[in-house]
């Protein structure tokens, strides 16, 4: 039994709701392997896709999940947005509450920003990505990535690699982690550290001991590239190249990749790397998240 | 019988007309409380939203009542469209024309925009803003939420607030009043006036016969804030303040709401106000439109 | 039985596919005109339209043919995607395959966008123009207006006018024509001329034997002004006026018009012009492209 409201952080889910999200995420992605991948769990379900921040990979990933659950899907983006016109995000949000939407996704700039709207609005909120904060859904299709790999909590060993300053998806994966007892450690830039709860940074460059080297994306587009010297030092001091590869570590990146900083093309586009099998995992896992959370609105049809 | 072939004016209905428009508004209303909230009313028609100025409520308001009607729709904003190569309005929509569109929603900075698209195809078209001119689907949804709290025309004195030099809401309000002998009178700043048939300006501010408070949007967009000395001295002389408010005075608006300007914080959120219920009776609104209008392009099935 | 399994360019079909693609265009414009125009022969299939280029006619176009087949679309376009973020293409296309999209739709401003798109993942792809080389559902569409006019290959003699440097559309349709021996010469501009295989060039302006005069877009978006000394200039020299039309002459123009520059709107209006059909063609084309090419990724119901 799902005992998680909303989505908006790891903290919102205990080990047995993990457990279930998984269970449920092997079923849709079952389905997402047949000729028909349509169903009609949320046909009677509205969901707002609220996107304050630019995104393919992550609206996409939600849109598909949506459609595949045969849910009325309203988005909107900055550009479009009354938010220019100055208002708030309490007032966007409850002007959507009051068209009796049933979800809200949510992406926002403002660490906090999904959980401001999860308390105002009383709705199942997912976080997309809020600031720096945390991107739940994405450490978790991370994870369930490795379990379809054969991989169990405690064979997991994860080298996390490259700016956590400004990184929400090591603010979510480092607590699914720890709640989980998974091994890990970082490897960053001093730049690019901050004190997470549970973190520990390693001192010098050892990969040996690692399964999965996890690359986190350097994000030009937030302007931190003064955190480190330059995008060619970066990849000679801590991106991921194919030489360096021991045959059983697998490599994993959120995307968007910048090829020749965080990865090689070489180790992208290795056997080992499981790049597009998260991007899969993903589509699967937000529909699990969307049909778990409608249940606590209105009747959803069992999931056999 | 609803006689209307399209919404451009208020000037486009009769008494009659606006009180079948409630009683399908409120049939509409009623589904929209139900878990199951979608219909397949205009599972057959095709809807082209087109929307030349930024909007989301309203945008976001017509593309939920068009797939709670199951209607197919086509959107396209000035940002993604052939305005930008030079193509004419009437180009544009007699394109979309040939693409086997049913029905138009149109948002325009132009005004007269809405009647041009309407005289050039031929098809029901509902205006969603032109310019200063109309925005009849906003002064039909704020008239019904009226009703809807037991008020007859009769019992209604509204003291409608603000730039009514900009507002298509006003232009599209005050006809509708007038066709129905609702009792009003306009408060607003000398720089901020026009000469609206039928419209009484008050010389002082004297609030205390109104049952109902409505204010309009400055519009900082259209930058007009030279209108007015400024945001403090409006929400001094022109804003509704909630220490002010009497115990039987509704607050109206029709958003975003500028808080802080038209309204404080304490009014827009006091039980007096009716904002939200104006946002939630758009979308029903908006469906009684459509499914009304349809009918004048192609069977639809009757709405018990 | 069609052969082709992507329309990345004419090159892809042969005399018996553009043939069986009119008889399903044809089937598909019957259905088109029907009361009830949705059918559900794509329910199962998902397609991605990515517009790389800004766009309403073409994207609106593809986007009904998809609704009108039932089948889901996720669509982005550049403002709102990782592109911005540096992806290249390839990792953006191969994340959309791994999220298991059926199609692909995509317009880009690289020549040879999509046939790389189309190598690199094995789906089909529809080219729905890249840079200066090919817009074959448009060369299609055009042709199919000409025969739905009853004119046989035999019959046709097109003058085709404009900038031949930067079209694509020039660049399928020339293609398009030499495979089915259809006669035509070209009237342009010398600085907007370039080198396509068997195409002639006009010396001097006579159009007394053509019975099509197709007429190419000055596209001002793409800064080519320079190439002509100016659009009067252009309208004078090279423009199709009214008053010049034979009554068995027909107007063709890809659009959007520029009026006052390649047509007058005389010309653009009048009962010679076949620039609406061919908009209304394009919508079952490309339901008929869409349909042909789904067959190649997984059953369809046929088409009776």
């Amino acid at each position: 039994m799902f005992k998680a409201k909303r989505l908006i952080s790891i903290d919102d889910l205990d080990q047995e709701d993990v457990m279930e999200l998984y269970q449920v995420t092997k079923k849709f992605k079952s389905i997402n392997e047949q000729a028909i991948r349509k169903t009609s769990f949320l046909k009677d379900f509205t969901v707002a896709n609220l996107f304050f921040e630019d995104s393919t990979r992550t609206r996409v990933s939600f849109e598909l999940a949506e459609k595949r659950l045969s849910a009325d899907s309203i988005s909107f983006s900055t550009g479009t947005s009354s938010v220019k016109k100055g208002e708030t995000l309490n007032d966007t949000v409850r002007n959507l509450v009051s068209m009796k939407i049933d979800l809200i996704v949510i992406r926002h700039n403002i660490s906090g920003a999904a959980h401001f709207v999860s308390n105002h609005t009383g709705l199942p909120v997912i976080n997309a990505g809020d600031g720096t904060n945390e991107h739940p859904t994405q450490a978790l299709l991370d994870l369930f990535t490795l379990y379809d790999q054969g991989l169990e909590n405690k064979d997991i060993r994860i080298c996390l690699m490259g700016d956590i300053l400004h990184s929400r998806v090591a603010g979510s994966s480092i607590k699914l982690w720890q709640k989980l007892g998974i091994q890990f450690e970082i490897y960053s830039p001093k730049t690019a550290q901050r004190n997470l709860s549970g973190a520990r940074f390693m001192k010098t460059r050892n990969l040996a001991g690692f399964n999965i080297l996890y690359n986190l994306r350097i994000q030009k587009e937030r302007q931190n590239v003064e955190l480190i010297p330059g995008e060619m030092e970066y990849q000679k001091y801590f991106g991921t190249k194919e030489q360096d590869l021991k045959p059983n570590q697998f490599i994993m990146h959120p995307g968007p990749i910048n090829r020749g900083v965080e990865l090689d093309s070489g180790s992208a586009d290795s056997p080992n790397s499981l790049i597009l099998e998260q991007v899969n995992t993903g589509v699967s896992l937000r529909m699990a998240v969307l049909y778990l959370l409608a249940q606590k609105k209105g009747p959803v049809e069992p999931l056999l």
